[in-house]
């Protein structure tokens, strides 16, 4: 790693060889080591005569990679064999349509939590298929908390109830894992694998991998067998969750679930998820009280509903952000202007972010604090 | 390229760091040049400071990957601006239910004609969306051959035709592009860049990348602007073919869009699809000269069917072809056993296969006929 001093005025750091500190949101970035093995891995992978890309998914060796991550999933999240875990294609927003034509039926409704653009999203998707209800909703605060689940409005016969556990453009997070009467079904693309989940109330956990995961071109689906009787009948093959939890049906993904292999290995060998969550909450501490310990900086979403994961932020002299955003990239931050719909900045804290990364930047913002405050 | 001379009974010619000869059906061989070219671009692509899988979606870096792959397809398909090229997920299974779901109106029909597993497969899903109707089929002949096409029973008020210009377990092929009164859509997971296509009577042309293209994990879907305004509306936006003809809409599969713009660069280098095309003639027609000039091996296509990429043959005596594929593999030919569905062996010859590779496996076929024929 190799970023100057941000306390100097420098520009470029780098000659283009080597890794900065990248805050993107997603696609995001992965462990160097699982990215090295990757790279030590081609042209052929393993004594098979071939790289990855090239073997079938029917073969011994491919078995082994997805079989090797969905073990490590099930250990790292403590998922008991009554969970299935799904490597899918299409992202959340496949997803978004995908939970309402398995588990919304036509006589039925079904629940939603919005606290962000992304469950705005899979709410409008569901609503294609069939009666929805909106149980809370934060739209009307610009999303900058989470509501309480004591104040949702909740229908005792829905089939499930959505939510977004961590809100990737909007910076919040649940802050607890509701276990409500009927199945909780989430989006949680932003923070899989980032903490310990209490698995008690879920039907479903669902997450595009480009986060935390691996890289983008891989959904991780994790779905509890009783929950997934519940659905309906006939579907269309490949979006019947069923097909998928019965067998591998179709021509997966392999070089995506071939590197989430290798990304669920890493952390495994890391300490596992407690591991990562105690380095997590360190992170963002640190980056949050460099925003709250300044008149300069502040942030956008209360503090009890605040995101591990991706924090987002504002200069009070909004007319800077630009020069933050290009000042920290020429001083090798990268990626840390907030998602386009909202503005301002956003430095996302996932897994493989380097500690180092978080000083580095919040020692970037005083030192920006200080010549242009 | 270490195969030893398959004349000799030596087994496991490499020490497994080596490539072998792979005839894989799918993921299947790609060119070693874009292997190594990923090779060298791990940890870090094009001095961005991360490598291509931890970039954003939005960047100018992947905006110029994507557009490369989308310039050189049209460039060498010859496909003018009224083609929309498209990079989906979920491989031809998705596609199977989704282009009824776009383009099977629910007063209207669709014609199929079956010719392989893959018919079979779409037009089960088009069952659940509406009704279709088989034109032609060659099931009774166990797919031994594609019906001509004045043969074809069909109904002049279709929304469309469906065809699968290539049948990758058959082993059969189209030799000639229909032109008729309704768009042709093609599932050409198989062909695609292998040979040029006449455009003419086509409305879409599908294709799982992992074939010809790239890895596993990217579907190439080619839909005349014409064709697409045909879609019913509305549709779930992901579903929608013209939510991905409009914008990016969500996060793509980078890695494997990435390596197929390394694919079609390399073809365009070698000369693009007619010298391809030509190459891919030769090596084809070495082997089925092999198989029909010999007693001890038969071909299963008539052989005004047969596929340049996927050759199917038996042994004569069929309780040797087991043996024949293990002491194949022995000899670095890797693959070469027929679908599970339909047995017998199968060489896959797609654009990455070297020419080399066929004159090893002739010269195998000689071999083994000689010493247990």
């Amino acid at each position: 790693m190799q970023v100057t001093d941000p306390t100097s005025n420098a520009s470029a750091p780098t000659d283009g060889s080597e890794r900065q500190f990248n805050f993107s949101a997603g696609p995001a970035v992965l462990p160097e080591e699982v990215l090295l093995e990757a790279k030590n891995e081609l042209p052929v992978y393993d004594h098979v005569g071939a790289s990855v890309m090239e073997i079938s998914h029917r073969s011994a060796a491919y078995d082994k990679i997805e079989e090797s991550a969905r073990e490590h999933m099930k250990k790292l999240l403590g998922l008991s064999d009554d969970w299935h875990v799904l490597f899918l294609q299409g992202g959340a927003s496949m997803q978004f349509y995908q939970v309402p034509l398995n588990f919304l039926p036509e006589d039925g409704s079904a629940d939603y939590v919005i606290t962000g653009r992304w469950g705005t999203k899979a709410i409008k998707e569901a609503r294609r298929v069939g009666d929805v209800r909106v149980a809370a909703s934060s739209e009307d605060d610009d999303f900058s908390h989470v509501p309480p689940v004591e104040e949702w409005d909740l229908n005792p016969d829905a089939s499930y109830v959505h939510i977004t556990t961590n809100e990737t453009v909007n910076g919040n997070q649940f802050q607890k894992d509701p276990n409500l009467d009927v199945p909780v079904v989430t989006d949680a693309s932003s923070e899989l694998l980032s903490r310990p989940m209490d698995l008690d109330g879920y039907g479903m956990i669902y997450a595009g991998a480009q986060k935390n995961v691996g890289p983008a071109g891989v959904t991780i689906v994790l779905i509890h067998d009783d929950f997934l009787q519940q659905r309906k009948q006939p579907l269309p093959t490949m979006l019947d969750y069923g097909t998928h939890a019965a067998k591998r049906f179709n021509t997966p993904p392999v070089f995506p679930i071939y590197m989430v292999e290798k990304v669920l290995r890493w952390l495994d060998d890391l300490g596992g998820v407690d591991a990562i969550h105690a380095i997590n909450q360190r992170k963002s501490q640190k980056l949050y009280n460099a925003i709250d310990g300044s008149d300069f900086y502040r942030g956008t979403v209360d503090e009890d509903s605040r995101s591990m994961m991706n924090v987002t932020f504002r200069l009070v002299e909004e007319d800077l952000e630009p020069v933050f955003i290009k000042k920290a990239k020429e001083n090798g931050l990268l990626s840390l202007g907030g998602h386009r719909t909202v503005g301002g900045m956003r430095a996302s804290l996932y897994n493989a972010l380097p500690e180092e990364a978080v000083d580095t930047l919040v020692a970037f913002m005083k030192e920006f604090e200080r010549t242009h405050g």
